[in-house]
C-alpha cells in the first residue's frame, strides 16, 4: 500500500507492506489525519526524540532514524476484523477513531511513532479492536479527526486544575491552544486571554471563546490580562513550544500563578531557577489524555459542543503531506491540515 | 553599632547606624542568626537576584550592589518598645523570633536584603512588634534561630502535597534538605530517600529521619529508591540549587513524578522541556512559608520534636562571618554555621 514515509528526515510516498490484522486487530482505512506540530518537530529532532524515549520506565525500540510512517490524529473506516475480536465494539464499516496506541503481543505502540506499524499517514492500518470507539453517525471524518488534538486540549485543562475564579491565558493559538480555549470557555472560565502572532489563528481563538486575542507584536498577553482583569490566579497555558517562552512567562507572571506546558519543545532551553523559586511558581507538562477523556472529546465534538471544523484549513493526499509539512512552518497560512489517504488532495 | 556588611560582594565588619524604633517597632538585641545559603549565593549573583526582584509584582528599591547587612534566621532578645505597640505580644527581655519581614511605613522590608534597614549579622536590629513571636520558656536562642530554615522545610513539604503512600527523594542535606526530612518523617512518609555528598549530613539525614542515605558518587538516588520501592508516587526534593540539577531528576524521574524545587539556583539552566513533557512532570517552586508555619515550627522545634541542635555545626562572632562564608563553601565541613554577635565566636 502506498504511505507518506518519515526518511531521514524527510517525507516521501512510497510501497510500504499491507498490514494484516493479527489477534485483537482491527484493520482500517484511513479516511482523514491531521499533521500535528509533533510530527514536524520530531522530523528535525529525532535525536531529543530518542533522548526522551529512553528516559521513560519503559523505552521503546522506536528509532526514528529509521523509517516510520506518523499519522497519530486519525479517523478511519473499518474493513476487516482480525482473530480473537469477539465482543468488539466495532464491525466492518464504521467509521471509528482511536487513542494512537495499539496493545501489541511485544508490547504498547505509539502509533505514528514507531518503526514496525504505519501510523495515518497511510491508506491502511491497523488498531487494537477493543479500544477502538464508533463515530457518532452524522459526524463527518474529517472532523472526527480533530478528537485526538481536542483531547490534548482537555487534558491540560483537566491537569492545570484550572478552576471557575480562575483567569487564562492561552499562548499560541495553533490546534492544541484553540483546543484548550475550546474547553476554558465550556467551563466558563472568564477572562481568557489569548496571544498569536497569526490573524487567522487569533481570530478562531475568538471564534473558540477568547474574551480578549492579542498579537502578541502588538501587546504582551500578560499587559492584556492586567488591563481586563489583573486580579483573580492566573493559569498560563502555553501552546507554542519554542526555547525562551517558559523564562519570559515566568518573567511575566504574579506570584503563586500556574503554568500549564502544552507545547513541546524540543530543544534545549534555558531558564533562571530564581525567578520561579521568589514567584513560587508552579509548572505542569501535560502530554496526552486518557481513554475516558478521548471519548468526551469524540461526544463533544458529535454534539456540536466544539467546533472543529473551523479548524480545518486545508486537505491534502499522500502526495501532500511532504509540501503540506513545509507550508505549516509558517503558521500564518494554516490551523490543522488533514491528510486524506484515498484522496488526491483539495489543496 | 557594629555589624557584618554586605560590601561590594564581600563581607566587611564595620561601624552602622544605630536602628532607632519608629511605630510599632521593637529594638531587639541579635543573639543568634543562621548564615543561609541564599546569603552566599546572594553575595556572588546580585545581578541574579536584582533581576528576580524586578520580577516580582512589587518590585523593591533593593539595590544588592550597594551595601546591606544580611541575615534573616535570627533570635533575639527584646530591649525596647518603640511608639504605638501596644498590645504587642513581647516585652522587654522576651527572647523572641520573626519572621525577616518588617512593616516599614514605606511598605514591606525583607530583613538581610534592604539597605536602609539592617538584617541579623548585626549587634541590634529592628522587628515589627506585632509579627513578633515569643519564644516558649527555656529553649536555647541558638536552637530557635533555626526556625526560620526549617519553616522552610514544613512549608515544602506542605506546597509539594505529599501524601501517605507517597515516597521521597530528597537531593541535598543541607540545612532544607534536613529539614524537609524531618518533616517528612514526622508526616510518616516512607521511604524517604536522602542523597548528599557529605559523609556527616548523609549522617544528620539518617538521624532526621531518612530510611536510605546514599552518597550520589556511589549510588544515585534513584537506583536507591529503585531498590527499596520502585512503586510508590515519588516526589523529589531538590535542595542544592546548582545548574544541572533539574534536568538531571527530570530525566531520572518515572513518569508523573513531582518535583518541589528548594533551593534556589541563582544561574542560568539548562533544561531539555521534551523530557518533563513526556513525562507529565510537575515542578513546584517553593519559598518562605507563611505566619502559621513558621508558627508551627518554632512549637515543633520547642516540643523537641525537630531535633536542630545536632544541626549546628559551628558558630562565629561578627568577625568571623567572613571565614564563615568561605568556610561554607566547602560542604562536607558544615551544616548550620550560627553568627552570635555579641561572642567573639566559638571557632
Amino acid at each position: 500500500m502506498r504511505a507518506a514515509v518519515a526518511h531521514r528526515g524527510k517525507i516521501v510516498v512510497d510501497d510500504v507492506a499491507e498490514p494484516r490484522p493479527g489477534p485483537g486487530d482491527v484493520l482500517v482505512a484511513v479516511r482523514a489525519c491531521g499533521i500535528c506540530g509533533s510530527d514536524l518537530h520530531a522530523l528535525e529532532h529525532a535525536d531529543a526524540l530518542l533522548d526522551a524515549a529512553r528516559s521513560l520506565d519503559n523505552p521503546t525500540e522506536f528509532d526514528p532514524s529509521a523509517d516510520f510512517v506518523m499519522g497519530h490524529e486519525f479517523s478511519a473506516e473499518v474493513l476487516e476484523l482480525g482473530p480473537e475480536t469477539d465482543g468488539a465494539p466495532v464491525t466492518p464499516g464504521d467509521l471509528v477513531v482511536s487513542l494512537p496506541v495499539m496493545l501489541a503481543p511485544t508490547g504498547l505502540v505509539a502509533l505514528g511513532f514507531d518503526n514496525r506499524f504505519p501510523g495515518a499517514y497511510a491508506e491502511r492500518m491497523l488498531l487494537t479492536a477493543a479500544i477502538s470507539m464508533k463515530v457518532p453517525d452524522g459526524l463527518d471524518a474529517r472532523h472526527a479527526a480533530l478528537t485526538e488534538p481536542m483531547a490534548v486540549g482537555l487534558h491540560a485543562v483537566n491537569k492545570s486544575r484550572i478552576a471557575a475564579g480562575d483567569a487564562a491565558i492561552v499562548h499560541g493559538c495553533g490546534p492544541l491552544g484553540l483546543a484548550a480555549i475550546g474547553w476554558l470557555a465550556s467551563r466558563g472560565i472568564e477572562p481568557i486571554i489569548a496571544s498569536d502572532f497569526s490573524h487567522r489563528r487569533r481570530a478562531l481563538a475568538a471564534h473558540m471563546g477568547a474574551h480578549e486575542v492579542v498579537d502578541p507584536a502588538v501587546e504582551p498577553a500578560i499587559d492584556a490580562w492586567r488591563r481586563v482583569d489583573g486580579s483573580r490566579p492566573l493559569v498560563v497555558f502555553e501552546a507554542v513550544g519554542v526555547p525562551g517562552m517558559l523564562d519570559r512567562i515566568m518573567r511575566d507572571v504574579p506570584a503563586q500563578s500556574r503554568l500549564c506546558i502544552i507545547g513541546v519543545c524540543m530543544v534545549d532551553d534555558t531558564v533562571l531557577p530564581l525567578i520561579p523559586a521568589v514567584k513560587e511558581l508552579s509548572i505542569q507538562f501535560v502530554f496526552g489524555y486518557d481513554p475516558m477523556e478521548f471519548a468526551q472529546t469524540l461526544t463533544a465534538i458529535a454534539e456540536g459542543q466544539l467546533d472543529v471544523a473551523s479548524m480545518i484549513t486545508g486537505s491534502v493526499g499522500l502526495d501532500g503531506v511532504a509540501g503540506a509539512f513545509t507550508a505549516l512552518r509558517d503558521p500564518d497560512d494554516h490551523v490543522k491540515v488533514l491528510v486524506e489517504p484515498s484522496s488526491s488532495g483539495l489543496g
